[in-house]
Parts: structure tokens; sequence; C-alpha cells
């Protein structure tokens, strides 16, 4: 893999980090988590987060961008913190009204403050806004100390394939993991859209600028693998230094329901099968937990360290191991 | 004016009322309670509200039916009753969301309940319903008692002319109403789309099946008036028995700001003036204060009664006069 001169004002790992470049990709709780270690331990550093909209829906006719809005959140301070997703201090009003008249789907649960993210997002998008401009000026609210860019302005939705009593048919993603909770095996994933989609404006030159680039512990199909399949993302990233932080810890997934995923895609939840998916061409460095110690891969640095994020700082410690892995793998 | 013979099962006044066919037109707060009260007392008889749709306005990409909502929620007992328009027990989460985000306006008063009728509203409209459908949709939850028809399915909204420091300019009657709260002299009313605007299906029909048509003390410019502009209204009454409620008791509104409405046309705010308004061509009854004995117009029966509509024992006891002298003039 070719490797990429620091940028200027990038310094040695621990100390003061100036004005370097780092990119990550993100997909919701998990991915926020590890961002806000990230912006904590790399506080003067310019991060540039590409944020998972396959997991995009549009619901009661208002577009729900479920990835860029924890991320926002979280990084804003708005976010629930128990539930890791929707904000902080949430009412449940406007879903009990829709309720009321009838309207599905009922087993999405938006709360009354997030449903104005959503109005607002969609009265910009009725008129002709693209998502990248639009978060950015949500954002402007949120202050989340990131630039958020959406992976595409264009639409680009993860579909999955299932087969129940109904027959064999694709539903949208949220319809998977939100109102069956995964609980109908996935037969595949299907991304609508990524044939025709492009990086949204400033995904590749974030990337290019970049001295390294992060991948937190999100989901490695729907959230990490979806944004690898927009076309150029993946191309662009192989040129630069890339360490990921597994999502899997001794066989299971740290959070959510990525073993579901990965089974759909025949790959077993381990740490090493993770890296194996991502491949040597992508990743230079993997930060995988003490138990998983062991895991290897030609060409990949692999270190164990404890990467269960039990809270900011924990997050954090997390971020510095990835950060001073990929300055010192950039040298 | 051409009378014509009473439907079937029509019988005397006080009567039992049986199948009689009512067409009532509507604005908001004052027809809305003048409609609670003609429903109690004619509780038999079949309703059809024609609703004023010249006040809704497009607010944060969803479309907003104020009068129709306000006929709709008092009818189905969800109305906030103090205030006389939006939803009972309502909180005004999302409006205070949309202003954290800085969107404008923040003029108008959206609570969260509410906010889920105009998104059911705004999504059917995307999906192509017509404004009819979806009002007969929503109040199928609400269950009126009556048949609410909006005036029309086209866009045909209100617009006020103004000269203020800005200029002489039209803007939305939402914005002269709710915002200047009407401080603003308005040089003339424009019922934008007005040319070409059919009435909604049903009110043709419905005007034609009517055995009495009541005019309730609402706006006799911006909504009453608004409703006789949509092409074809107008001309189907004049067929039939129409009795009105003054909206001016003693020289000022029951409600509202109708005075400063009438004023901007030209029109005296006495109860004498808006029943020259009307014409005889128009109207058969007209039901005025006691205090405002003595209005006269040729060919049309004058009654005087008290006319304050303190609650809903009051407003049935005024629609029973109205509905009285309907019966008695269409005999």
């Amino acid at each position: 893999m070719e490797k990429t001169t620091p940028g200027v004002g990038l310094s040695e790992p621990g100390g003061r980090l100036g004005r370097m470049h780092i990119v990550s990709l993100a997909g919701g709780i998990g991915g926020a988590r590890f961002l806000r270690g990230l912006r904590l331990t790399a506080s003067d550093a310019s991060i540039t987060v590409i944020g998972n909209t396959g997991d995009d829906i549009t619901l009661f006719g208002l577009r729900v961008c479920p990835d860029l809005d924890t991320v926002m959140y979280t990084l804003g301070s708005g976010i629930d913190e128990e539930q890791g997703w929707g904000r902080a201090k949430e009412s449940h009003v406007v879903k009990e009204e829709l309720a009321a008249y009838g309207v599905e789907p009922q087993w999405f649960g938006l709360g009354d403050r997030d449903f104005a993210t959503h109005i607002v997002r969609s009265q910009m998008l009725e008129a002709g806004y693209p998502l990248s401009e639009i978060t950015q000026a949500l954002c402007a609210r949120w202050q989340p100390g990131v630039r958020l860019l959406p992976m595409t302005d264009d639409r680009c939705e993860t579909h999955v394939v299932i087969e129940d009593d109904q027959g064999k048919r694709a539903i949208h993603f949220q319809e998977w993991w939100v109102r069956l909770r995964a609980s109908v095996p996935a037969q595949s994933f299907a991304l609508v859209g990524a044939g025709t989609a492009k990086p949204a404006p400033g995904v590749l030159e974030a990337i290019e600028q970049a001295d390294v680039v992060i991948l937190p512990p999100s989901n490695p199909v729907v959230s990490i693998g979806t944004i690898l399949q927009v076309p150029g993302i993946r191309a662009a990233l192989l040129a630069k230094t890339v360490v990921g932080v597994s999502p899997i810890i001794g066989g299971a997934p740290v959070r959510g329901m990525a073993d579901a995923c990965l089974t759909a895609i025949g790959v077993e939840t381990t740490a090493q099968a993770v890296l194996d998916l991502y491949g040597s061409e992508l990743i230079d460095g993997w930060l995988v937990a003490e138990e998983d110690d062991g895991v290897a891969l030609d060409g990949v640095r692999v270190v164990a360290r404890p990467i269960l994020m039990h809270d900011a700082e924990a997050a954090a410690a997390i971020a510095r191991t990835a950060l001073d892995l990929a300055l010192e793998l950039a040298r």
C-alpha cells in the first residue's frame, strides 16, 4: 500500500497534533462514541467524518438519516446517552398522534425533538439542497467539532433480502433491523442506488488530504461496508494509511447485531474474519481486544489493547491508540 | 330567490328533523362553535360543512389548514377550548426545536399534536391524494358528526395587500393575521388561484341536495367571503334558502378581527353592512343581536335574538333559531 507523507504540523504520537487531517468513516452509535473519543484525544486535528446514509429512510414523508443524526447528536451533546440514539429528554407526542391516525409504520421510534430535525431536512431537500449542505446547516446548530459529510448526496439505501412465510423479498434495512430486530436471517444485502451514486462533495478531497484514516468499531457490513461501496471511496482509501478498530471482541459484536450481518455475507463473527473481510489492501493497522491477541494478516500491523468503550475516556484512549498506530504506520 | 321544496323527512321547526340536509359554510373558531351547536340541535340531520381553505399555508414544508382543523378538532372534541384553535393538552417541543435550528417562521404556533395532523396531510398530498379525500381520512379519526369538505381541492390562498416601511406588497393572509395581528391596514385581499379553482368534489352536490343553508357568524370577508369566491359556489347557493347569523354585534365583531377585514373592503362593521354585503340575492334570513334590531333589507327576513355564543348550549339555541327561520322560509 502506498504511504503518504504526513501533512504539515503532523507531530509525534502523543505530542501536539496541530493541523493534522484525520478522516473517519462512521455508522451509528459505536462510530459516534468512538468519534467523541477521537475528537477528545485529537482536539487540534481537523477531523472529517464520512457518515453512512445507507440506513436512511423516508417515514411519514420525512427523510430520516439515523447514522448522520446519531453522530451529530452525540458530538453535539444532544444524544440520549442511555439509548445511544435519539435526543436526550425526548417526548413522543407526534408519534402517538400519528399512531392515533393509524399511520404506519409505528415500529420506528421518532421523538418530537428528533422530528424537528427531519422536518428541517425534508424541507431543505424539497427546496433542492443536497444532503451534504443540509447536514452542514444542521451541524451549524450542533457544532459537532468535526466536519460531517454524508457518504453520498444520492439516494443509496440498504435493502435486505429475507425469506419468511410471505416468501422471499427485499425489505428496507430499517424494517429488518428495527421492526424484525434481525430475527429473520438476512440472505443478502443490496445497496440500492450504489451503482450510480457519487461520493458527496468533499468526500474524496478529504480522503486525499488525510494524513491518516481511522475506521471506528462500526458495523463492518451495513455501516463501513456500505460506505466502501460508494464508487470511488474505497479506491481513494487504498492510497492512505488506514487503521481499524475491531467491532468484534471475543467472537461477539461490541454492540448492535453485527453478527447477523456478518453471517448473512458468510463471514464469521471474529476480529480475524472482519480483518480478512476488509483486507490488507485497505487496512494497515488493526486494533483488537487483548483476548483476540493472535489475529494476524500479512501486511497489517495488529495491536491488542483494551477496546471496550465503557465511557468517553475509554473511547478517547482507544482512539489515541488507533491514532498513534496510524501515525507510526504513516511515517 | 327561487325556493326549493323541502326534502323528504323534513318536519316542523322544533320537531324531529329526520333526514334533513343542511349545508353550512365555515371559517375557524366562530364557525366551529356554531357548528357544534347546530349538530347538537339538529342531531338527526345530515350536515355538510364547506370549509374555508383560503387561510391554508405551507409551513416547514407541511401543509396547514387552520380552518378545516379547527372545525375538525372542535367537533371531534380535540380542540383547545380556551384558545379556540389547536389541540387540547398541547405541547410545543417541535416548534422549539425548529426555532433552535433558526428555521422561520417562528410566529405561527404549531403544537406537537397538531404537527402530526399536518404530517399526515402532507404525506398524503405528496402521495397524490386531493385535500377532500385527506380531510375525510383525518375525520375518520375525529368523527366530527358532519361531512367536512374543503371549499376546493385547488390551491386558493388569501393574500393581503399592505403598505408599510417596506413598501406596498402582498403577504400571505396568515402573516397579516397572525404575525402582524392585522396591525397594518389591509388595502385589499386577493384570493390567489380563485380564477381557476373548482369546488371540491361533493360541494355543489351537497348544496343542490340541501334543504337549507346556514351561514355561521364566521368572518364575512376572509372566511365566508372566500368560500363564496370559489367559482360556482355562490351561484349554487342562490337557488337555496340561506340564513345567516351576523358576526357583528353592536358594531363590533363577536370575536376575531373581522372589523379589520371589513374596513379593508370599505364595509362598515355593522350587522346591517354585512347583510348588505352578502345581499338579498343570497340571503333569505338574517339573525342579528337584539341590540341590532332594526336592521333591514328588502327580501330578507331579519330576526333579532340573543346571538352571543357563551357556550355550547347558547350556540345550539342560536343554531336552532337560525334553522327554524330557514325551515320557515324554505316552506
